[in-house]
């Protein structure tokens, strides 16, 4: 039977990053239940502003969020849709125009100064700013017209988790009611993830399988690929290991010459064209002979050494939500076996401030 | 005295490649000789479209030239700029509006099907589309209204190193045209250029400490951070290690927790803003006690293990164009040292057919 590894309260190693990881099927529901009228309210303002292009503005984890966003933009909103690099307006005093932009910054603690920079550039060069943040009184909430509360609670472990998966559902909700749709599934997925956190003690086998590895190589493709980015920065800060993510398109241009047996590679390959997409990735993964652990639909398992199940029916645009959370408990019990602390990594602080 | 490691002509492991990096200072010259009336031509039409939004569509290598050219187009045409995602338009069928979008394609190639299909796509739903590639019958050219010719001549070298370069200084130019500059100083590139491969047998020395490593660190800033991400790509795909780039700021996002003295860190730090602005990194490194090389400007290369100076005086947005060749000859020489052979690596084909 399965022990949590964690038994001595909130001062064992990894015990806020436990907490906040289990915390999310409730955070969601409360998103859910209080958050909805605050994005609405934004998203009457940017369906009067009509934007023509979208521009994320992020950084760390919040910057998975914003890549996911990107996809939302694209596909549901019909939008062209850009990362910026906040050191173009920061360091290079870039001063593009920016009217018709929609600008959306995303932060947990919404105080890195590069962000809050960027972001005041960008209103002053026409931009509509919305600031989605875990702290509602944060210096980017302040330099933005308009602000989103994502409303996961404090977090106080180093590697952020809960707040991501609030990121995520805020921009999801305010990006359809910009288009003016209602996504019915929403309000199943505290439901799936408490499935998906029900994993945890097949998740905390397969860590063992990576108790000695310095390298991992991640890959997702289309929504699935900002999943595949933010598990590897998870494993990254908590771990000390060098996870590398890449889209299994971009894969395949280069990087796939690395792998070989000894390089554990971990694929998201949720139902939907992700999932598909992701087949000759896999293919190819078969006939290298690596060592694979896929987190998807069961359609997509057959060819992993170690599967771990999605349940069936979630939305492709949902799936990033819950499809997260077994590499959150991966990393979790990965730095809990190799001796490391995930709530204080080495060289880190909860707040970065880069200019 | 430094022998050259490649002896037997084109059958030797890496002759390609080394007779290829060799070649950029000649591409260069040709490319300034012969290739500016066909950028001016397609400058004109740009400029009678007058963008609002630039959007790039690329991968691999070419990808790294695109993030080049999104840094000049916000800094030096005032244009927002993003990088597609091509799996939107392919796997997901987005259409976005693109009209007042100029949507430029970099390939060697032009061969690969889904940058193919964006540009198809892009060009339906509005955009200027322009075709940057090594190879003026591509499928790409012919999807795209205009195309430029990089004119770096053949490249048989899995591993590209002088179709980027000649891709860089092709966006280069056409932007400034764009923008009606013209800036003298590219005509010393190719001077530039052979001074820097002249710091061939310091690289191949240098190449010698990694030689077990699994693992490497690379990061840069601004318009040094797509040298980071091409320099990684490189020693990935020869040298079968983990090399993995962030530019300055997202490493102290998390990455940073990984670094300890046994983990490899290379730097770029050139004149201007990114090696003024990768400071802080530096000196964060240095409490860390990492092990450094720094491709650099003299001034920032005090507290590197090996420096590897440029020479002085290159305007920070030519810098890209000679700052990687030391990165070239490093994936060379440590190709070599560890017995793959940099022309074909495993997994591996010149043209990469994602779909």
């Amino acid at each position: 039977m399965f022990e949590p590894l964690v038994q001595n309260g909130a001062t064992s190693r990894g015990a806020l990053m436990a907490a906040e990881i289990a915390e999310q099927p409730a955070a969601w529901a409360r998103l859910l239940r209080e958050g909805r009228a605050a994005i609405d309210a934004v998203a009457r303002e940017v369906r009067r502003y009509t934007p023509r292009f979208v521009l994320f503005v992020a950084r760390g984890t919040s910057d998975h969020a914003a890549l996911y966003a990107k996809y939302l933009a694209e596909i549901q909103l019909g939008l062209p849709a850009g990362l910026a690099s906040p050191s173009t307006m920061t360091a290079y005093g870039a001063r593009p125009d920016l009217s018709d932009v929609l600008m959306i910054g995303i932060s947990q603690s919404g105080g890195s100064p590069d962000l809050v920079h960027s972001m005041r550039v960008g209103r002053a060069q026409g931009a509509l700013t919305v600031a989605v943040t875990n702290n509602p009184d944060s210096a980017l909430d302040e330099a933005a017209e308009l602000a989103i509360p994502v409303l996961a609670g404090p977090e106080h472990s180093v590697a952020a988790t809960k707040s991501y998966t609030a990121q995520l559902l805020t921009v999801f909700l305010l990006l359809e009611a910009i288009d003016g749709r209602r996504t019915d599934a929403v309000h199943q997925l505290p439901e799936w993830g408490a499935e998906v956190l029900a994993l945890q003690p097949a998740v905390a086998e397969a860590a063992t399988r990576y108790r000695y590895t310095q390298r991992m190589v991640l890959t997702g493709r289309g929504y699935a690929y900002p999943t595949a980015r933010e598990a590897a920065l998870k494993l990254m800060e908590t771990c000390y290991l060098s996870a590398h993510a890449f889209s299994g398109a971009d894969l395949l241009h280069g990087p796939f010459a690395m792998i070989d047996p000894q390089v554990p590679v971990l694929t998201v390959a949720p139902d939907g064209v992700a999932g598909t997409a992701l087949r000759p990735v896999h293919d190819q993964l078969a006939r290298t002979g690596a060592d694979v652990l896929t987190v998807g639909s069961p359609a997509h398992l057959a060819s992993a050494t170690v599967g771990l199940a999605l349940p069936e029916g979630i939305p492709e645009a949902l799936s990033p939500i819950v499809e997260i959370l077994p590499f959150q408990h991966l990393a979790l019990h990965l730095a809990l076996l190799r001796g490391t602390d995930p709530d204080h990594p080495r060289g880190l602080r909860k707040i970065t401030e880069t200019t």
